[in-house]
């Protein structure tokens, strides 16, 4: 089996988009506020959105499962305050839920939180709860920076985030690290806000001891941990004058990397520096960059191809990437999977 | 001849970090504000600072020449106004250019500059001119946020920068994009904030077209690109998506990348992806990461090593790498060169 553990709704009915619009507008004009109930999706609609891109793609490139949560760039933390993203929230989970409903065997839900900049993370626990407990999401997506590239909140070794490992730990479920649209002008959305984070989350993570507190907490670190595995040699360097552990003792049973790096040589790199109990097959399929890279005429986010052209990543180690990995780092995953017989 | 691009003073005598304690004790206490003339570093401490650091290193190394600016976390350009940027600026590259005087075979200097957040880069201009025509700098430290960590200046496309571009493209001095201290707990500043600026500069010149308006401007991006030759295909496609001209056209006229990567993996991947007339030998010894590499048994920072033992730079391109791509980049250090016979 193929687990793709990233995968966002970018392709949602243009009804979201509108629902959302009127909520932003909403936001100044209360008396336009729109009601949950005024956005409707049908089941076909839904079926379609995903048989025609993701479905599709999946089938086509050869991947089984994809762990599914609302679109980053749309999280928008940043926009309005806890209320307006709280109702955001509740909308986008809940498609992804019905999405998982709707293909059982192709999808199964991560959730998105209503952080709100400023707002105590702890004010996420309901919708973490419901998303988990009535929805089956076996993971989170988790925004360090909920200003949308401000970075006005504290850093995820700081007590501020507590209350979200706490349950975390509790349900023994993974975050993704992963922020939404930069609202500042300096960062692009893809092109430096996501990688700039994934950096910066692990250099947190390094510099203090998140991991002592927590020992079972576990972050994926998405496209292919930003920085980090092209400057290994820096970082190991940095936690030896820290005179932290080794990486390997520090980090690695608890921090994972996912697959989206899309070229061949980066994703050599990522498997030839980063131990293979740590990497997490993923595409972001259809995100960022969904063109065909004029060197190979295939997708750029067709990763699943540079795994199978690793001289790399070979034999079991495969089916670690693959699968094992994203069933031990995901334990919900594996034990939804086993209880339908797989 | 084997040139390092990227050195800073990172070895002065403890009297420049004393004095400028007291300059920053003196912004709150104008009557503690010290005055320059109160800074006495002599000819032989700053021969020994150098004689025991930097230049035992380059001769037990073998690299010959180091393009040498001051100190880049110590620029800390968001302490303080303009005024206390332009003294702490103007001691530093003084300091260099005796450095390079005392030491003319192995040092030459590049300027930081004055900058101050929210204050207009032109003021800059004074500083640089000096540092160029008196003390033959060839090349300038450009900080695309001086705010420290909090990125609120435009981004470097912006007309914002453009008087310092106009006196760069009249000199044909290159400016490294390099930052200095981070501020903001978020970002451990040369585990996150340095590498992060890096990916930032790049993307940003990416989304414009400053080189269209600037056709001879040259930036290089230290740490041998932040994470942008890992996310090349990343990079590649976004400028695909936002129809851009191909990257080689779009930016590698302008845009260099240095080898102050930290581990073999790293510069494999660097070399293999980025055209070897983009890339410039560097160290920044003796920077972020001074300790010894226990998988290799020499230190991190060490990149001639690494170069070394690259099957990729290899005959002709080793010498670009090493010492023409630099005479290239900064043409005032080729004519000082070519000046001395070299």
């Amino acid at each position: 089996m193929i687990i793709d553990c990233h995968g966002h709704y970018t392709t949602a009915p243009k009804a979201l988009e509108d629902w959302r619009n009127r909520q932003i507008a909403g936001i100044k004009d209360p008396a336009s506020m729109p009601k949950v109930s005024e956005l409707k999706i049908s089941d076909e609609e839904l079926r379609e959105s995903i048989e025609k891109n993701q479905l599709r793609l999946m089938k086509e490139r050869g991947s089984d499962l994809t762990i599914f949560s609302p679109r980053a760039s749309f999280m928008a933390h940043h926009i309005g305050d806890f209320q307006v993203s709280s109702t955001w929230a509740a909308i986008c989970n809940e498609l992804c839920y019905r999405v998982s409903q709707l293909f059982p065997d192709h999808f199964i839900p991560a959730a998105m939180l209503p952080q709100s900049p400023g707002v105590d993370p702890a004010t996420c626990i309901p919708e973490l709860v419901k998303c988990v407990e009535r929805y089956g999401n076996v993971g989170i997506n988790l925004n360090p920076d909920p200003s949308g590239g401000h970075w006005t909140s504290p850093p995820l070794t700081d007590r501020h985030w507590y209350p979200i490992y706490e349950k975390m730990v509790e349900y023994d479920i993974p975050a993704m690290v992963h922020v939404s649209t930069s609202c500042n002008a300096c960062f692009h959305t893809t092109g430096a806000h996501y990688l700039n984070a994934d950096t910066t989350a692990f250099m947190q993570c390094l510099t203090g001891d998140l991991f002592k507190d927590f020992p079972t907490l576990k972050f994926v670190i998405p496209h292919g941990g930003g920085a980090v595995p092209y400057h290994w040699g820096r970082f190991r360097g940095l936690a030896q004058e820290l005179k932290k552990p080794l990486l390997k003792d520090h980090l690695l049973n608890n921090i994972f990397f996912d697959t989206c790096v899309y070229h061949q040589p980066g994703i050599d790199l990522l498997t030839q520096v980063i131990p293979v109990d740590n990497i997490l097959f993923a595409s972001e399929m259809i995100g960022a960059v969904r063109g065909i890279d004029p060197g190979t005429g295939h997708y750029y986010d067709d990763t699943k191809r540079y795994i199978e052209a690793s001289t790399i990543v070979v034999g079991d180690d495969r089916h670690k990437v693959y699968e094992a990995n994203a069933r031990r780092v995901y334990p919900r995953l594996d034990a939804a999977l086993k209880a339908r017989g797989k």
